[in-house]
């Protein structure tokens, strides 16, 4: 359980770091100018490009997909800083190194279960950045929780798959680069629990499916990333190949596709409480109230304390879990990710409400990153299940040392 | 120090809940249908208008006047549980009774401290609802909760004032209803610290008066109520007709309107709080997971019974400040207006966030007006100052009865 | 519901603030040095008696009675005030106003359920203050806050009750004053469960009962007020006169006497706070740490401004409720009692700690009340029934209203 | 900094785990039992000397002395998984392996500073566990977070120094076996702040020195670990000889002796944290309210999985700071020592808290070990400085990277 950075690892972090002082934070400010122009607020803007040509060029790609080193991917454990640093800017960095969600994890689903075809088909064009894609399990009217509760049908008639159900919160699903969806409905409701469900990869052309709108959380569109769909299926026709994995396998895909998916969200959460916390650092250092800057305040301080003190302990348990994921993999650090499933956006988003109140109304606004930070860490609480399934999860592993 | 409500306040209780089931409650998707029409995104949707005459001719109409019974108004003690209820559908039934933000204050300040013809050219048109107001404190380049902070300059030259300077976070100001401001600013620099401040009227149409841009609480725009504008003001010039009061009363004057709208706030966002209580209990006896409804879990049981306990104990000390204000005057109740100023925000905040948490990934959307109120009383922990100079004011007057 | 003192009770007040001044605040220190060198640990020292006989001369005594004026009883809402002035000298003055638990509810159910001839035996010392009584529930080997849990049996042989069983935790049983026990148990298993059990009326002094040992709580015996006791019934035999109500009723007679027994702790309580922010703030404005007094720390402030937040709310929800027992009895007032039962021990126990952060070592130790105050709080978190059996029951009554 | 442990930490683990199943855990009853039986109240029972020997003999010895190979001592990222074992039996373990404080503190100070006379006189014992030490810093009268307020004096004169003042709150001193204390004051009140004091051997049995009392910490006079005394020193003469180090000194020796010290403290905090986890796991395992068992109530299962999420990232930075320690040294550990010492206690507080209230009344009393746990995390706290010190300073050090 070594967390040091290897050689190789710091070479990376030092590469990565001197990509985002050269190229991304001063994007960061084109990026805010070309999505207040752009004429299809679901699109993204063209510096996403420009900076993904570079990332690729610096050997900073895909270095997402642990175990696949073909494709450029490291172990958690190494990825863990980067991902963290890419953190620091989370509406570009991720994407301008390729691993932005939900296409890490799409591409690890078909890097995994997909056949040949469908990885030439739809794996290669995601991990050359050429499109991107969503993955819709989420539905309206159910608690999506508990993944038995699913509605969306999915039918085999002859040579083809038919799929009615409707779907919301289906993140990347607004972007006209989207292609492609990895759709979870029910193939088979009388079967065990956890064996009804299958996962078909859908065209987001196909005839029937209707993109009805977009969800806002917290006022935010996230347009930028395309946006959170509600998304009608409709007779949905697509051939039997397009089935992932096997019938009745969808349960289990899903379980395999949430763990890494998670702890990303994680290392990223890091490294945005850290910028938020130096922004906080060098605001309340200059801002003057009642004739001292607020950096003296004794609340203040208690502020950035404690922001440091829960960022130390939240880095070290991600770490830690990334090391068991690489080392025991994914299940067997299943109460780790859970752990830090719980502990992440709840520790951010103390962090952030701090920053906010630090730099007053401006920390509300559109003028910095933070409430619109916080709007995201906090979406991490319900989303892939809310705390509260897991906290139970959890519990019911200690207890069960003892039963 | 009776709390409970006399036959007049609860005859008008009756009336109130009567047109808030009538009226208010079936209008509130007319109204999210015709913002999402509008052509104006600032302007307010014709059903305010509706909505308004027939609140008018139920004599339920500038009730929050206190003091001022020949224009409606009310004793805070009874108006508090019809403020609480106008809570209960925030966007629509405060401005259908003209009881809305920031007309209110802007009213009290014309009623106390305007000239015969400042009554009859703002403060008329703004009792009647045909015009709609902004006050202009905060500035985006210092920490506005210390006034003697504030830059814009407020110049005599002749007959005129002469205003530069750059506010923003004008609450209502892109309303195109909005007609009149009222502008801080210092006309003496050299004066007493508290004597350096002044307050004039600016007509919105005044050459020189720019508004710029909304900006955006959490993501919204606040666009049904006028948004939050930032203002530069160039040059601007008003006849010294405008002052309201005497040069170097504006701190003052400052202080007196603050003591009713932030009890304005807490009453609503009590009323704001039981609503999205009733909206959750409703949801958890209804929706289930893992096979039983919500509402039988314990954890979920453990945020409504803490949801009720805490707001019963903020209704009451709401209750209290009101009384005070009534009996000993808004000085008098200085140190209870500053706890409820404390209490409130973070009390129905928290409530809010376990709603959310009990709705699922719909708490966070436009579905549900969740997510809008939290951002709203989060940051009302910032507005009119943050929390923590409220708590270091209310720490010094403890104090002081030991010094 | 009108929470100012009427003119009677500010005579009270004040008759009982000069009580304290000029009797019982210049009597803790010779408690504490009565309490050092008395002989047997679990008796009250001398000075109470005295205090005792001074309090009723002056007309302070059983104002807890509620109902009960020609006993000097008080409604609650006149009592409320004055049972917080006796909280902050928790350990003499509601002994010395024979308004100390748990001889209260003793009395208040001999008052309520006594026959003539028990009255004439149990209750007229214990108004008189001549002797001290206790009240044993609780079980070591179950979860005492399901009542039918309970395993002590009462067992009709001819005409006496034969009682086995094992009671802890009973307050006040080990002071040698204490001559009467009121004992819980089951009559008949079989029954319906709130007809299971009923009361006796037990001398201490009967063959077979057996106190074991005192329990202690966090390190203190609480041996100035009797101890609480583990206590040994082995047929144990009283005359059947000695049934308190009748066979059956002990589960309705206990809910009637849970009622006042808790408001008067949480009025008590608050006193115990005020007084604990009283010497917090006394002692931060004297102490200076490098080179300033505590009290301009702004982290300290913090402290000292919530308390006096959360002080208010609380004070006004014991008092709603107290409003309420007066008006709508016990039973109507269920949901309140649960909500200050909730808020109150939590609260003060909060205010506690900071003041003994405040105090530094000093606040832990015995040379400050604090430590002691805070174990006494936190025990009220148990007592009665854990907060979290409260809490489920609230939620049930909210939920209840949809459902 | 890997944190898995090596092979012979690994064996040290096995061996120690052996011990406190065949030894330790099965001495607590009699530790009890001798506890209320002797007739010193302060002393150690005989059961302590038992275990030493034993411990000794497999080797368990002195393993605190980071440095130290050939006194035992380990690295502390190798001591601190044995050290969080012994914290599970906290009153019996640490002093069995010879690692309790506040020997280890003084012990440290000897081998750092000591001379060789005073290591042959006094470290010697003290490593062979014939006596025991103390170490006196906190006064009564001044805020001891800041050593410049202390004003205890030691003045030369002639061959001798002569010590004046007050102490309170020295752990161990009223222990019979308790034979040196360390005593720091002031030399030179002149010097520069961290110049002006010293530290001096006194032997307990020194004229002048009067042990007045001991501190209760929450009802514990803490007598099974020599408790707490107040101690006087007037006229208090011992040779030049027994100044430690230099003078002016003590400040820096004092700082030097903490890191360990704190360090200490939170690795035991966390086996204390396990073992009562563990209990609670097993007391709500079979224990049954309202017809079913704890283990299956939402509140008390989120209360487990909390404790398991919060203790994983405790002891992380617990062993990033011994790490720390061992390869950058106490100073370039500095900050992670500070977040160790705010973090430990209130985690460990929080959880104690709840395992008590899922114990009900039992957890309270003498009868568990809960409370008595409760209350020494809480008063590490205060000890060696407040919390609300250390934040001040972590904060100053963050805020510094961007001054």
């Amino acid at each position: 359980m070594d967390f040091a950075h290897d050689a190789e690892t710091e070479k990376l972090r030092r590469r990565l770091l001197e990509f985002m002082d050269e190229h991304v934070h001063p994007a960061e400010e084109v990026f805010r100018a070309q999505l207040a122009e752009r004429e299809d607020r679901w699109s993204a803007p063209p510096i996403v490009k420009e900076l993904q040509a570079e990332a690729r060029e610096r050997g900073l790609w895909n270095l997402f997909l642990a175990g696949h080193p073909e494709h450029g991917g490291l172990p958690n454990l190494r990825y863990a800083p980067l991902a963290e640093i890419t953190g620091r800017s989370p509406a570009l960095a991720p994407v301008a190194l390729n691993c932005a969600a939900p296409d890490t994890g799409n591409m690890e689903v078909l890097t995994m279960f997909g056949t040949p075809e469908q990885r030439r088909r739809w794996l290669e064009p995601l991990l050359d950045g050429r499109i991107r894609s969503a993955f819709a399990m989420t539905e309206p009217d159910v608690a999506s929780s508990d993944a038995t509760n699913i509605t969306t049908r999915i039918v085999r008639e002859g040579d083809e798959y038919v799929i009615d159900g409707r779907k919301w919160f289906i993140t990347g699903a607004l972007d006209p680069a989207c292609e492609i969806l990895i759709v979870m409905g029910k193939t088979d409701p009388e079967a065990d629990r956890h064996r009804q469900q299958s996962m078909v990869l859908v065209p987001r052309d196909t005839p029937g499916l209707t993109i009805e709108r977009g969800m806002t959380v917290f006022g935010y569109d996230d347009g930028d990333h395309g946006g959170h769909a509600e998304i009608r299926f409709e007779n949905v026709r697509v051939p039997v190949e397009n089935l992932v994995g096997g019938e009745g396998e969808g349960f289990a895909i899903a379980q395999a596709r949430l763990g890494p998916g998670r702890i990303h969200h994680c290392m990223r959460s890091i490294g945005m409480a850290e910028r938020a916390l130096e922004l906080t650092c060098r605001r309340v250092l200059e801002r003057e109230a009642f004739g001292r800057p607020l950096a003296v305040q004794g609340v203040v301080r208690e502020w950035i304390a404690e922001a440091r003190v829960r960022i130390e302990q939240l880095r070290l348990l991600v770490l830690k879990t990334a090391y068991l994921m690489d080392t025991v993999g994914n299940k067997g650090a299943h109460t780790e990710i859970q752990a830090i499933k719980i502990a992440t956006p709840r520790t951010v988003e103390w962090i952030l409400d701090k920053c906010v109140q630090a730099h007053g109304a401006a920390g509300l606004s559109q003028d910095l990153p933070l409430a619109a930070w916080q709007a995201g860490v906090r979406s991490l609480r319900l989303a892939d299940g809310p705390d509260e399934v897991h906290l139970r999860s959890l519990a019911r592993a200690e207890l069960r040392k003892y039963a």
